[in-house]
């Protein structure tokens, strides 16, 4: 596969995945009454359902990441090129940020926003590290991401409700999402705690995968 | 397989699934008391889980169509004639119609009805386009319908939510959802806006899935 | 496989899914708060996932019907023998009674109760023949059981919502319904119309399977 | 494989599936306004997802237990060593205590608590025995656990509804939810009773699914 050719679908696949996060949010927050459990219930349902389709529609051109940590760890591994790896994030985060865009411009919002949501804390930052830690386990250790959809897009729907941050999990989304003053934004300044904890969770599941699943032969195996 | 039998596979399909929509729609705001949060999610999680099994049950026949826009993507790529595209539609828009008679026989509320829901302007437009093109996408991407069908009706689920206008991303439950003034329904003054913008998204999913999947080798590996 | 272990089966088979239908229809109103959507949203998933699970389980060694209904329908196309298919029903209507007993039990509820719900009229007759209908056609359509157990189960989840009698689709379970004056139940006066109108949409079914799936050449490819 | 990859995928695994069921119970009920039908619906889908994920993630590694009634069940038919069983008990235990703490943490919460949630009479014995009963009839009858994770999860889920004790069916579980005075928790003196009943319930399953599935059997065949 050409290196655009595989841009071209993470790129695609990062906007519908954001415009699915946020779009949800915002409808679900409109019907919802009120309701926060509703609300998260319907914008996790959703959020769901994309992943797993946008994993299954995209992998056998791309694998799919849709998020820089899972690139990251990709490369650490060897298994994709740093220059890639480089672009893969470039083009989730162009991706996303487009998505929420999109969105805004769905539901008749101002197209750039600039979140006020709050999202700070060691409490945050752990859950952060737990469900990209998650994640990446799933990734490596059920490693054909179109059988692995549902899986992939299961643990972060769980992690929606398990996690206290509600689960991003993806420095990409994280970015996109604070440029949306919606129910599933942050604040700019919080972006960079979430990212670190991410990266954090992202490479110890990489350690652990590493000596749980020998991920090594796996790959050789496929 | 006759056309006969595939446009009767098409027309049941089509009728179930209309009925699927605009039955749970009814049921679902009659016991909401009011909380359209919860209304759209259980109509959300009856479309998606009717729309699943009819694909997988039709596929073999018909290739589970249920959708004009589809038959439209599959005539201009060459996998179904033009004819036959043109009596797909046709058997799609009557089973869609009964389909919404149908439901409101089972619910003892006037058979044929005129909605008074106003569903229009360029978000809704931009919406149904992006929701038709992801229907599309998945459809072209993941060829064989019967595997395919919790991510085709997963998409469609998901973009109940995140598409401003509810994701109705098809010309003949559009149609359909016209006749029946309940939860589901859309004026008949706004239907033809969404249907254009159905097929724009339509098309334009076409052109991005030759270039990504390269589907003419896919169509011939099958 | 013997007759003993294939009734044994079917009975454990009803058995639980008749309470996991009738408990989770008392959780849900106990929790619900008088919101009628979310209770009738719980019962669906819980009924979903029982009912795909058991099916699931108990193919392999019975074909897991728990419905008179599929027994007859399997009787008439030759598929089971009349006498078996007496034992089915037996079986089945005798594990679904004991089950909503044991969900009784369970709730610490008086264990044999009489329902009050009044479930009748043209709609909800209607209703029941279009959701047995749907749930024979899958069956005939999808043939071996284990693989479609989502998809069956699917299906008697989407009726839920979109029939207007919330689909029994199931005269052992009607039967059993009869005995439970709680969510799920159903007045015993109103029995006869159900299973009447069920009957009446599995045959349909099957006479729509043969013309439409050439059910009789499948059966034999298997 | 050797026995500590085996317990370290017990002890991961029933860790995180801790975390997700206490976590989520907690960010339920924190934003359901007090509405517990919609709380245990959270707390359902998030703890059917983390199921479903970990038993395919781990599967391979330890067959992913993460239940000492499960791995009773294995040693008692001659699956799994009484040596290992019991190592396999203590990584469960201690992972699914260290999961409660870690989902405290996360949400800012003492790390210790002790749960004043009463959970105890015959009717919650019974649920218990039931939903055990069913879950270890799942694992025996669907031998292939990564291909039954949807399975086994979903009948944890749907037995979260239909039995009166919201189905812990896990002793490890259960003391690990005696650590948190939360949504999920059960008082101390509650848990012998839960577990007694637990493991009254897989013994039963064991016996049936000899006579049932002929288990043995299939066993060899694999």
């Amino acid at each position: 596969m050409s290196l655009t050719r595989r841009l071209t679908a993470e790129g695609i696949g990062s906007l519908l995945l954001a415009a699915a996060v946020v779009g949800s949010g915002v409808m679900a927050e409109r019907l919802a009454a009120g309701n926060a459990a509703l609300a998260l219930l319907a914008n996790t349902l959703a959020t769901v359902a994309a992943l797993a389709v946008l994993i299954a529609l995209f992998a056998p051109v791309s694998e799919a990441h849709f998020n820089p940590a899972v690139s990251l760890v990709q490369a650490v591994r060897g298994s994709l090129s740093w220059r890639d790896a480089g672009a893969y994030a470039a083009a989730q985060i162009l991706g996303c940020c487009l998505g929420a865009i999109l969105a805004h411009a769905m539901f008749g919002l101002t197209w750039l926003q600039s979140s006020a949501h709050v999202r700070t804390g060691p409490g945050q930052w752990l859950a952060e590290a737990v469900a990209t830690f998650g994640l990446v386990l799933v990734i490596l250790g059920l490693p054909r991401p179109r059988d692995a959809a549902w899986m992939i897009a299961g643990w972060i729907g769980a992690a929606y409700w398990f996690s206290a941050s509600t689960s991003f999990a993806n420095p990409a989304i994280t970015i996109a999402r604070s440029l949306s003053d919606t129910f599933s934004g942050i604040r700019r300044a919080d972006v960079p705690g979430f990212i670190i904890a991410q990266l954090a969770g992202a490479l110890l599941a990489l350690m652990v995968a590493r000596a749980l699943f020998r991920i090594d032969t796996l790959e050789q195996r496929r």
